[in-house]
């Protein structure tokens, strides 16, 4: 049985089980992950495709830009190719499939769009009524595969070559733009598909912005200089990030070091299949708290990485959900002091049978 | 007034004689385009803040990660930070605005957040509707003021000199992949924000293909090789296609290639404010129906140019609307011979007065 075959089956099973009986995939990654199309949308309004999947039938339906990709990509699917009005087409489709309730996903479908298909449906002969998958597709992505983890395994020791490359070429005195530039043609060297995301670098006080853009601000020698960088490859995703000292820092942020590097150690060792997201969250959490920089770790612990740079399980004090083998998810503590800068350092771990596998390989820690 | 100002006293003008009083604005074109917040969405499910204007208060509404980012470039909100629920969080602040109709984008919420924020809006002790917008700031941003002709006419000027460097360069046994990264590392020196899209090169029979990701094809000197590109500056994004022939195409392909031409010209030279986007579409089809093409001109005639690289209007064969003093958009023909190869030119025009001014300047046109 093939990949698609079996991960088909297994929505199949799933929705045998729930109230739709046809899934509508729009999302790219879901889309990705139950056909092998790898097109992408370029925004929430443009859409190069969907699957329409029940218990007999799995169809992609796109319009004529994309038939050969679909074609070439989807082996398992039936191609359809709209040209006209891509809804109405749809809705033609959903009723010769014999759909009664048909699903969607909720985090991806617009309101508008839900309501012209409403509209649409509610037109034809045997009415199709419309329920949320609530996240059917995303749960089962959560656990990796075989096929998965080795992609995943490759992305991460790719994005780890990169960071001890970058890290190694450093000077005082280049612009983070610079740095992230470099970054962005180093992933393209690799032979990545591409960035994950685009690369952060923050230096000094902008090192205290999680989620910082670069700047034309120079790297000096004792601040922070946070990298957090990830790339695509076969469409997964790697991410992970390291805090540079081009000289030792002040004592200080000696401390805030360590104490970052602490609370991941120990999270890493400590996580367990079995284990629920929360306590995992608190195990690194704990130690930031104990060394009085508690209030300066607002984000969660980690984010599960695959076809989506983020995605389930979420590890943070909200949310707790049980941890299992074949998840890939990051354990990323951080501490950002505002107007003085931050830490972070950020791997990526397979849960196996045992506990946390690191897949991300890059050296450049410190002993401060 | 400042820009901003007058942007949201427009927006006012329009809330005062919809259904809704308050806007809310997730989507982040709209964002920067009434208040200067800059930050991007990584994806559909990732927000760095929101607005919500209303006849007396312009809030900016984020998390931690994007406080500061948002007080340096929104100076006319006020920016409130919400670091637990982000829902709940907002829902308070309607209601403490006395919004009785929250007004919302319909083409970027998703079911599930209409669904969750109708939930917690219910609870609340003066119970809040919710309304579409009806693309409210979508229509405002149709006419382009003079701050964002200026921007755009820069971001078109050079994008178009890359084109040229580009298409000078190009030689047979480049490979397309080698040739989009070459594109990329010239948009990147040329002082660009980034890209506002990927670019699209596609030779051969590929070029059929109107959005062909570039793969390892290499270039040969008769073939059409089409290469569309856009960057972004100050937020603006640029559109440009030239089809090239490193040597005389095949008669055919000369054919093709004059009648895609001249369809361009005429509608370029033909569109006047007050005509309807389907006659402009028309102006153009018609040459290619004339010339035996009309099956293989099948997408529209081009689309608006600003803060995203497709926005309204769209000229095509339905949904037409009056074309106006002061839009920007592309006139892109194009036929595609499934196959064979394609060819497709594109140029962004500027309505004025006496019609359409074209603002990308690259040469690389033939006189076969």
């Amino acid at each position: 049985m093939s990949l698609f075959h079996r991960r088909i089956a297994a929505l199949r099973e799933r929705l045998s089980m729930a109230e739709p009986d046809t899934a509508w995939v729009i999302s790219s990654e879901n889309r990705r992950y139950l056909s092998g199309y790898s097109a992408k949308d370029s925004t929430i309004t443009e859409s190069s495709g969907c699957l329409l999947i029940n218990k007999d039938n799995c169809f992609l339906v796109t319009d004529s830009r994309y038939t050969i990709q679909a074609r070439n990509e989807a082996e398992d699917f039936d191609i359809k190719t709209i040209d006209k009005n891509m809804l109405e087409g749809l809705g033609g489709i959903v009723t010769m499939m014999g759909t009664k309730n048909l699903g969607f996903e909720e985090k991806h479908l617009t309101w508008g769009v839900y309501r012209d298909i409403s509209a649409i449906l509610s037109k034809a002969s045997e009415p199709v009524s419309l329920s949320p998958l609530n996240c059917m597709i995303e749960d089962m992505r959560e656990i990796k595969d075989e096929h998965e983890i080795h992609a995943i395994e490759t992305s991460a020791v790719m994005i780890s070559e990169v960071m001890d490359a970058v890290v190694d070429d450093l000077e005082p005195g280049m612009s983070e733009k610079e740095i992230a530039w470099k970054i962005q043609c180093m992933i393209h060297d690799s032979g990545a598909d591409g960035l994950a995301f685009p690369p952060i670098v923050a230096s000094g006080s902008n090192s205290a912005l999680p989620h910082a853009v670069p700047t034309d601000r120079k790297i000096e020698s004792h601040e922070p200089v946070v990298l957090d960088i990830g790339l695509e490859f076969e469409g997964y995703c790697s991410d992970i990030t390291r805090t540079v000292f081009l000289q030792d820092p002040t004592p200080e942020f000696g401390k805030i070091y360590r104490t970052v590097r602490q609370a991941q150690l120990r999270a890493i060792e400590g996580i367990k299949p079995g284990m629920s997201t929360d306590t995992a969250d608190s195990l690194a959490r704990d130690i930031i708290n104990d060394a009085g920089y508690g209030d300066f770790f607002k984000h969660a612990l980690g984010h599960g990485v695959g076809l989506a740079v983020h995605e389930r399980p979420r590890l943070g004090v909200t949310g707790p959900v049980v941890i299992k083998e074949g998840m890939v998810f990051t354990v990323e503590p951080g501490i950002y002091i505002p107007g003085l800068g931050g830490v972070r350092l950020e791997e990526m771990v397979l849960i196996n049978t045992d506990g946390a596998r690191i897949l991300t390989r890059a050296n450049s820690f410190y002993d401060f």
